[in-house]
């Protein structure tokens, strides 16, 4: 599948239940802390070793990617239902960001991505 | 552009300022949390008209644009780095979300996808 | 009780179980979003009549005086751990806040908290 | 101050400006997820060092501060408005933890808060 066909999988999963009336803007970003905060939580007070081994365990590495299609799924529910072309925005986002953080000057230093 | 193409562009994006070193699933995690919660905290406050008219202004709206970005950038990169295949993820995760809440049920009922 | 007594409550609890040590700034700020997310879980998708229909279910309220209990557990270990006066934080932030929304204007306007 | 003073300056702050009436539980919950969010992105891909370095800089301190006030204006607002004992409920807490935790089982293990 690609962004397409699942944006129509989304939709069309929402709309056979009548979802749309809950999903304003701030409820679908509820949406997304909440299961990006679950997923954070599996990791919480572990250490980087502990995180590997999480996703080396099929059980929890199932909890991973559940909590990573959830995300993925209220994602794109809102560029879907608010008309927002995520594609586009990522791409912009890294030609700003290429900006912001030029290849040589962040190349082994010890900056990052820290908007 | 779609998946693959997205998430080469996020790769090189990354491995050309050398971040892999800071990529852990904790900080990735955190990465996804705190991107969700600036979109979240646009909406503050704000009821469901307030909300529609944010996604009407154009600066609001770009700024709207760019979190979404941002989500996504942490997302493909978590997926890429840790080897997790986001499109199969969600459609199992439709698949079981599918038995938990069947259509019939759930059409026009007051329940909602509730994980 | 009050504060000091909470906080030395907080302090022996995580001393008697030698947890200082994942105790970083970091992981204490995570335990504050993580259990911030559950508590908003239970709201997400929720009218206003529903949010206080769950705070009267004794159930949902106990699940509600948890979370909230959880985040207090992180800010006073928070600011046990890393000497930082609550009170007298909290007291400067409504003084620069008093200034920022004076309370002439925003009686009865559209504004609010909204950092 | 104490808990009793802090909540009536809390309580005082909003009424004199007229903000109950955007004091849903769910804002509410929302005002303490994205200031948790906004400490939290403070530490974003620091390491423990770097962690205490940003706690040892006064400007950075007083965000770090700024930060914790605003997750106890929210904490107290919520707790006043819709009547919760926040100090019993931490009590309470502890002394369920506190079986689910027992200290000699814990103590000096790898085991760790992780509700």
């Amino acid at each position: 599948m690609q962004f397409d066909e699942l944006n129509v999988a989304v939709r069309e999963f929402c709309e056979s239940r009548d979802w749309g009336q809950y999903h304003t803007p701030k409820d679908l970003a509820i949406g997304l802390v909440t299961e990006s905060s679950e997923l954070l939580e599996l990791f919480r007070f572990k250490d980087r070793t502990e995180q590997l081994e999480l996703l080396a365990e099929s059980e929890k590495r199932e909890d991973i990617e559940d909590e990573l299609a959830d995300i993925l799924f209220f994602l794109l529910r809102f560029a879907d239902l608010y008309d927002i072309d995520l594609e586009a925005a990522l791409e912009q986002k890294l030609e700003k960001n290429g900006k912001r953080y030029p290849e040589n000057e962040y190349k082994g230093s010890n900056e990052k991505y820290d908007e």
